[in-house]
């Protein structure tokens, strides 16, 4: 099975990620990058995407950006992560990209960024900076 | 109107808490307390809650921790806040604790712990240390 | 070798430790507290201590803190950590205190306060988060 | 008073940086470059550069960075730093570079990437993310 194949599957079992209505758009050789709306039901008290929605896409991207980076039959959990909010997530779409900043056996070193597109045009939202660990097949 | 009813009705606005389907248990004094169960449609691909569920109840506590401790009329923004995610979010109930570690008119920093409840007994999850931005009336 | 006595020589070995003139106190069962006076040769431009004191002795009194409840002969690195400084570094003596949050074998997750103290009174001016790994033994 | 000119004086009445060894290579629209030298006396237990001697370079290269980016008069802080190591600091230098991300009023977010040089070539060992305040002129 493919890496892309294997994220979409793992993508497409995160009923979260469906609930936020994500989109895998890719994934490959450390870097993914994840598409959503700001539906009705992700925003925050004033209409915008909820901090939650930002953080979601941002952290999953971050996640299967490290995990194609990794060997068949592995899996990866995050460790922690920091997210920087710079702008109000407002707009037709948020896109969320993913790297691999360090790869590693023990630890992956990744960051995110989360851009609001409007008319075409994408304002850099949301940065993220933070640590996967692989998880071996057993 | 007091604090705690602007809390609520600030809470009530936030979409992504009811697709969440957390609930505001109290914001008093600089401290805050939200619930929130692990529903089919917020888990990530094992079947745990997804750490954008961990981490938006995380994040509204401490933001709410703050926004309790603000006079009438301000709003309160997250800046920035990580999250170290510690075990898997399973079990009944997910509790987030948010509260004020140092309060300031330009920049209030925050601190907030998630446990999973399970039979009555509580694990942490996750903590997460933040600065939330308070936004004056205009 | 106690586990003091194992820490004591590794805080020894660190010439960061003594450059900064630091001190350590106390390690045990997952604490550890670290001192160490704001030295003419430690400060930023305004003559208050450099976020990179605060900085370096809130990091080692989390790193004892872990290495504390470790087994024989392992060692400790620092993975990530975030600090938010919360008031300028000034008094006679800035005092580090770092505890284990969540011990593991592959990751130890620690929080640490450094506080500054002026005539017997102690001011919180940072909190620290973050995560060490354990190296074991070759 | 050109902007570089108030740099290299802010720079210079860092004790700190003098204590590392640390100098300032440039500062100028939004980014910063600091070298330090490994010093006897700023290392870990093995020998290593100490992780308080890449916080020190690299949040000083990032605030400088945001510094470089304001009005005349202004100062600045920092507000909260996070930093993942990546590899150990050896080498003949240190290379530290802060840049902007987010320009603003009340808060400047920024990141910077630390590098260890060894032979000509640079190694990433650590990767900053963070919040610098302004201060305005009183």
């Amino acid at each position: 099975m493919s890496i892309q194949h294997r994220i979409a599957t793992s993508f497409a079992q995160q009923s979260m990620m469906t609930t936020l209505g994500a989109s895998l758009v890719s994934a490959d050789q450390g870097q993914c990058e994840i598409h959503a709306p700001i539906l009705a039901s992700s925003q925050q008290q004033h209409g915008f995407g909820h901090a939650g929605l930002t953080f979601s896409i941002g952290d999953s991207a971050a996640g299967y950006a490290a995990l194609s980076a990794m060997p068949e039959g592995y899996e990866v959990l995050t460790s922690e992560i920091k997210i920087n909010l710079l702008a109000p997530a407002q707009g037709e779409l948020l896109v969320a990209r993913g790297k691999v900043v360090k790869p590693g056996k023990r630890l992956v070193v990744v960051t995110a960024e989360v851009f609001a597109r409007t008319d075409g045009k994408d304002t850099l939202i949301a940065i993220l900076q933070g640590t996967m660990v692989p998880m071996a097949p057993r």
